[in-house]
């Protein structure tokens, strides 16, 4: 029996293809599709025992998701106190707790906690939203802070990514397509040069809604790869057999 | 007839969509996809009254095949004598001589011939390879000069094109995926702001081979926006038909 976990208004969502559940408050923040896709882009180094940090980790669906792809230690870091607690509940729910722990922490004071240059991975599923752009405005301060700049903007991100990598560590995000000129202006000067990156239509005649990027720490420049486009739905509205395979297909290969 | 105005290892090759033809010499240059995916990429401002430039224009197909998109004047400049000559053959081939002029010069010596700030669009297709990237070399030195950045690179080009353009004018460029770091940081430092892009990808499996980029000149940052997946072949290496359309269908809307 799982529900006496639950608190009020709190559901379970699941990722089938992972056999891994998290804890959800709609209310106050659910992943989407993106938090799925950026796991499953994300790269494994070698055997996967290298330290993974998920910056900005919400309710931990990235980290968990991308957590049986490897073998090593994932550390979660998200600010809000609500958000960490439910992710910390995920965490025991899947039975994680020996690999995968959760620091309550804004992201930029996380060196108090995490040594810098000690990363082999760091996710991240950011706020999308500049502080200038109104137009996703929400009242509600938890959605505000993970979808609006508020707390971290994207050169803030890039140079925590960037101190807690290794040198040829990866970095892994999902973003939005529009803020494409500004990721690469934040990695650019921040030495992340990025190798791959994939573009997510919401159909196959529709411009892309959500990019993935991968950069590596101390990289040669240049040679970025655009893999292959990921459509998302059908004409008809139902998922594409790609996204199934993600979502219900067997567990990822590592 | 038109034989006799074909020189010796020449053919013509055409673009029935547009109803423009180009001479072609295989042993020296031949234009391919790119240029006709980019040509049909431009927009238009207004009525298309203004300027076009073609900056390294080769034999003309780019400038040639945006030709009947607009009603104003088209400059194609090209650096290699042979190809100039070549399009300024099929500029008449076409009957186009009133409007489309072929200056053959250094497009950074083409502030002798076209005033800076004139232009209301600017498109090239550059050379695609950086001169350390020796993987596609080709002894033939026309080949050579129109694939690698021997007489203009990523910056240089950005840098002419910024200055030929009015504010607000729009800069349209193809080039190769793995240049899109360098394409972004080229476009940033000129001011020119990347409003539009789209991946071209040579079946819907495979990693894109082709990018096209609009950038305005002077623009708001911020706001990139990722068009529609272009996927070139069949799994069973027929054009898709959204290829078809543009090689063979109906002129393209203006």
């Amino acid at each position: 029996m799982i529900e006496p976990i639950l608190k009020q208004g709190e559901r379970l969502d699941g990722l089938p293809a992972q056999n891994i559940r998290i804890i959800q408050n709609p209310d106050m923040f659910a992943y989407s599709l993106d938090a799925i896709l950026l796991a499953y882009f994300a790269g494994v180094k070698g055997k996967g025992s290298g330290l993974t940090v998920d910056l900005g980790a919400g309710t931990g669906a990235v980290g968990l998701f991308y957590a049986p792809k490897v073998t090593g230690p994932i550390t979660l870091v998200e600010i809000q106190p609500e958000l960490a607690e439910m992710a910390q509940r995920s965490v025991a729910l899947n039975g994680l707790q020996d690999r995968v722990s959760v620091v309550q922490a804004d992201m930029k004071a996380i060196f108090d906690v995490i040594q810098p240059g000690s990363a082999e991975t760091v996710l991240s599923n950011p706020p999308y939203f500049s502080l200038n752009d109104t137009t996703k405005t929400n009242n509600d301060q938890h959605y505000e802070i993970a979808r609006h700049e508020v707390t971290i903007d994207l050169p803030g991100l890039a140079q925590v990514a960037n101190k807690l990598l290794k040198n040829n560590g990866k970095f892994y995000m999902v973003h939005r397509p529009d803020r494409l000129a500004d990721i690469f202006a934040a990695f650019a000067q921040r030495k992340l040069m990025i190798k791959r990156v994939q573009f997510v239509y919401g159909k196959a005649d529709r411009e892309a809604n959500m990019v993935l990027v991968e950069a590596i720490k101390a990289g040669k420049p240049g040679g970025v790869r655009i893999m292959p486009p990921i459509v998302a739905y059908t004409a008809d509205n139902d998922y594409t057999e790609t996204v199934k395979t993600i979502l219900y297909g067997q567990a990822w290969s590592t």
